[in-house]
């Protein structure tokens, strides 16, 4: 028969049990942690109507979509969780409490142009909290103490969570005449860590921002000092615009409450140069970095914005989001060695029976379950050396063999696979467990 | 501006948080079933190259695929997780461990005709065992005590796991030298059920079996008694044919064997009638029938296979599984109230701040979230009664309200929400969760 080559899409991720195993942790602790925090599961569809998902969708994002025809309906796949949100509360809004918490986990696809770390398969972890009218600032200050757990249990100590307020660079802009020019200027600013000072004047210049607004715009993002002194330095700038009053007083109210929700000092602060996307954002915006490995760029990303689902209902639904692109994290992770993919297994215990009649071994391992340890039971006839190569090549911690002098004894040998110590232990499951908790959580 | 209309795809599942937590706790008992058995973890694209998915597909299935170009790339999506694992083994045959046992919990595609209760987008949850070369019988019998542990911690009790075996069927047919028809008697009698046996006779009259092999066939299945009555009935036709032979010796050690995996009587039978597929399975086949509600059809299915990557490689791996198809499982049982989506929060304590300074109800909310307990804080500025409709709408179990009273008393004021009942308790922790103890898990 002619074989077809087993193949996978580059930029589709597909990892080995080990790493699997990893990066389902990594999903899990994120998970979990959204639920500490009160919040609601949501699973919507990968495909949804062209008509719906593209409803506000242009530009680069258009270019990027998986878009197809099946029979006469125009399809496309879902290119991140917040249009779908979108669509869902606009949709389901009489059913739902608000304000609405939800997480949502799922893979979201973009055809990007493959190169290495990029994927155009991947999952993002997103939370967001959706008030029916208004939503209180307050809420912004809430997420970034639900960032600050999760890097915590993924196992960070120096990460920084950046934050802004759209409405300050709105209104500096709006101040210098230069509002209708304010996406581009946000596009070339955001840049300023990628490509320097003199390059964004240079960008500045070339659109053309006289010189005297270059300035003040430069003076203004260079703005130094702890997130206090930011802030003191911004009311003393004397900007007579609204919008920026606003923006310096709600991002000063944010971080009073950042302290109040117990987020360390050393874990986030005032970074005026962060604007997140050109128009989606209206107030509050965070970026997250880890600042051994500043070059994976933001893990996590999000802000407020005025109004989640103007395109699909005339109801004003405020809200406020952070997003965690984990696959790019994981693999970002990986390549650093900086997670390690150890575990090769998730049994903790595995039975080998050396004799025919399986029964106890069976009876034993269904304890061991029953009591919470993900046991196996080697069921091939194999040599005794082959199984104990399989146990050592999974590092499946324990090793639990029953032949007929323990049938005969009622009692088992278990070997600790990493340090090769053998007891006799009793043929009983609480025994078992006894004799290797110092190892099973 | 325009609006577009919120819709979700027909086909597509999209539910309502109270029933996404109910769908959540269900596939999240799967899941810890299949790692209490060992099986590792795997994710695998929802995209695939099209000429390694459908290598082997064909027929029905091809028409259902979701194929489209994306560039010069020919893809479709996954309508199945054994084709993704067959090209996933033999990829990384290399690197795995075997018999290699994995699961996977995903969403498959499957353009079918819509009608209520069918779906386009719907979750699998497998588990296969995958041996290189060869893989005893005895995982036969090991997997319907993972089908029967996972019914059980679904609530259920009255359920039947019904076993063949396909070399039994196919040995008849070859006695009967109806070997080249064989598929199609098979598609015939696998509709017993479903159409009654006068059918059956009639539609295999129409092929052009003869009335003394259709005569043989019936009474073939309509084979009565237990399952050892059934085995040994067998064993009395006297047939000569060696598949039919090894067919029945392998049932009857799969049988044997699922009594010492501690399945019990009344949860499997041996059933001569299932066939499964076409062309697929070669030994033991699996059905697993909900006995009150026969109209589900079958919850989980599967069986043995010869050769699992036929199609990638030359190694030979027999391997056998099943699967639950998640989806349809909890469409049917939520329509026919037979679980009821009642939880509608994932939060366990709701706090409701009735003062100014959050700096108490935050600290005790990550307090309760540190000892395990999922927590919000009502954050936004309404009437109290406002904020208790919200608590009693998403029916969170206990609400905390601290006020300038308990500040001052360092104490909190603990409502029961179902009862009715308010305790006032130490502002702590460990305490509140005292008071709480009976309903929290």
């Amino acid at each position: 028969m002619n074989k077809t080559e087993p193949r996978t899409l580059s930029g589709f991720m597909e990892l080995l049990p080990n790493e699997q195993i990893l990066f389902n942790q990594m999903k899990e602790k994120i998970e979990n942690t959204y639920k500490k925090f009160g919040f609601l599961p949501l699973d919507t569809p990968v495909i949804e109507l062209s008509e719906v998902l593209l409803a506000k969708a242009g530009g680069e994002t258009e270019k990027q979509i998986y878009r197809f025809n099946k029979g006469e309906t125009d399809l496309s796949l879902r290119f991140d969780l917040t249009v779908p949100l979108s669509k869902y509360v606009a949709k389901n809004y009489g059913n739902l409490s608000f304000p609405f918490r939800r997480y949502q986990i799922g893979k979201v696809y973009r055809g990007e142009r493959t190169q290495k770390g990029r994927f155009r398969e991947f999952y993002q972890c997103d939370i967001d909290v959706i008030g029916d009218g208004e939503l209180d600032l307050i809420n912004d200050a809430e997420l970034p103490s639900v960032i600050y757990t999760i890097f915590k249990e993924l196992g960070f100590d120096d990460f920084t969570i950046r934050i802004n307020n759209r409405k300050i660079l709105n209104g500096l802009f709006e101040s210098l005449e230069q509002k209708e020019k304010s996406v581009e200027i946000l596009r070339i600013i955001d840049k300023i860590e990628k490509i320097g000072k003199e390059a964004v004047i240079e960008e500045l210049t070339k659109i053309g921002v006289s010189n005297n607004s270059i300035n003040k715009i430069i003076s203004f993002i260079e703005i130094k000092g702890s997130s206090d002194e930011k802030i003191e330095q911004l009311e003393n700038l004397q900007i007579e615009n609204e919008t920026f009053i606003i923006g310096v007083s709600e991002l000063k109210e944010v971080i009073k409450n950042i302290r109040l929700f117990g987020v360390p000092e050393e874990n986030f602060k005032v970074d005026l140069t962060i604007a997140r996307g050109l128009d989606y954002y209206t107030g509050t915006v965070y970026e997250t970095f880890l600042n051994e490995y500043r070059e994976l760029g933001s893990v996590c990303s999000g802000g407020r914005y005025e109004n989640l689902a103007e395109y699909y209902t005339n109801k004003k639904l405020p809200g406020v989001g952070v997003s965690i692109g984990l696959t790019r994290l994981f693999y970002k992770l990986n390549e650093l060695n900086i997670i390690k993919a150890e575990q090769k297994s998730v049994s903790e215990i595995m039975i080998i029976p050396m004799i025919e009649n399986l029964e106890e071994p069976i009876k034993l391992a269904t304890e061991l379950r029953k009591l919470g340890i993900n046991t196996e039971i080697y069921l091939n006839n194999k040599k005794l050396k082959a199984k104990f190569k399989y146990a050592d090549k999974l590092k499946i911690p324990y090793v639990i063999v029953i032949g007929e002098d323990e049938i005969n004894s009622n009692t088992i040998k278990l070997k600790d696979m990493e340090t090769g110590e053998e007891k006799i232990l009793p043929l009983n499951a609480n025994e078992v467990i006894k004799g290797t908790r110092p190892l099973i959580k």
